[in-house]
Parts: structure tokens; sequence; C-alpha cells
């Protein structure tokens, strides 16, 4: 979907992402690559979702740089955002609560989940007319 | 969408993708992470895209060790499929034509697009209940 490639400006690049409902988020391990598709939120200028004690924390701890990918088409359109940045687990409730995250999504609050933050460093956004690839 | 994974068979895992419309492919350059969506089919064993002349072709070329995600959701279910291998160009007519994706897909054959192919060496599939996480 890259021939005929439309760059996307910042703003647009948040547009489609608070338009988004699934993100993946991409670790990479030495030679091993991860990818989780998670539920996120958009708060401020930082991407967040939630995650059980797990894998993915872990990954966060141990290789904090990520990539995080949404992507969206239609039957003539493709649209795709890409950003990089440290994820960091937020560690206090208030910084939860500042965040953003509780009120931006219908997540219980009071359920012992963790919140991640992925705050960029860097975004790509691109639109592509898919009739040029199919 | 981690929390109460259940665990797909290969089988399960073959079925999603050849269900799928878009895929993601994961570059990793260095430190450097590069994820490009992608219209694609399966053939054989094997996640068969093309690709336009470009930065992606070169990925191929230079870092040929991917991962491929594919993820879809309903209300209450999420599932995903990532797969890690190798992808190849394809160099000669005849092994594009007998990849199958000629057949699989619309795209037409005379256009002078790169066929590309990554035959994994390891997939992992999931299955999520999304009310467990939002």
């Amino acid at each position: 979907m890259e021939h005929g490639a439309e760059v996307l400006d910042e703003a647009a690049c948040w547009r489609l992402l608070a338009e988004a409902e699934v993100g993946r988020v991409v670790f990479v391990e030495g030679d091993d690559i991860e990818v989780f598709p998670v539920n996120f939120a958009v708060g401020g200028r930082s991407v967040l979702f939630r995650s059980a004690p797990g894998s993915k924390l872990e990954l966060v701890a141990e290789h904090p740089q990520v990539a995080f990918e949404v992507d969206r088409h239609d039957d003539e359109m493709a649209w795709s955002v890409i950003l990089w940045g440290v994820a960091e687990r937020l560690a206090f409730d208030d910084e939860i609560e500042h965040s953003g995250i509780l009120g931006l999504v219908s997540w219980s609050p009071d359920e012992k989940f963790n919140y991640v933050r992925i705050t960029p460093d860097r975004m790509s956004g691109r639109r592509f007319r898919r009739a040029d690839v199919d």
C-alpha cells in the first residue's frame, strides 16, 4: 500500500489515532519481534493502554523503546500511522487519573490492571490509494 | 487484550490469515522498527504481498527476518495471529505464477510490481475476550 502514498501531518495522525479502536504495540527483544494488538486511548499527546500482568508488561520494563501502529481502510483508500517512543508503566494512581485514560474509556478504574503510556518521539502517517495495489 | 487468552492451533491461525484482508509486516533495522500494512494473500503455507519499488523492498533485501501480524475483533472477542519468518522477493515469473498469488487475488499480473513471500518458521495465534479488558 505504499505506491502513491501521501504523507499526513501530525494533526491528521492524531485524528486517526483518536478514531482508531485497536492499535498494535511492537517490541523488539534482540532478534525477536513481538506484536500485541491493544485497545487504547489517546490522552494528551500520548497513547495509553492497559495490560494485565504478563509478558507485555515485562517487555515494557525491559524493552521500552516501542513502535505503535494503527491503520484503517475503506474500499478505495488506506491510512496508517506509526509512532515511535518510550513505553512506561504508570506507577501511581494520581498519574493514572491525570493521564486521562479513565475518563476516555469505559474501563473500570477499580480493577487491578496496569496502565502503560507511550509518548512519541516521532510519528509518521500515510494515506494510500488502494486501487493502486489491488 | 492479553487477559484470558486462548492459544490457537496452526490450522486456526491459517484460517484467520486466509480471512484477513490487511496484515502488517514488521521489519527491524538496528534500533529502528518499521511497520507496513499490506494487502496480502495466503498461498501454500506462505503469506504473499506485492510491493511497489521503494523502502519496503530494500528492507526485504537487507533485513529479511520479519514478523507479520493480523488481527480481527468483534464486540466480544478479538483474535490475533503473528508469524515470524524470512521475507524473500520472488525473482522469476514462473515462481510468481506458482506461488498462487496471481490466482488468489485480483491483482493485475502485467503491472510491474514486485512480489514478496514470507514463509513462517513459527507462528502464534491468540483469542481474547475483549470484555475482560474494556
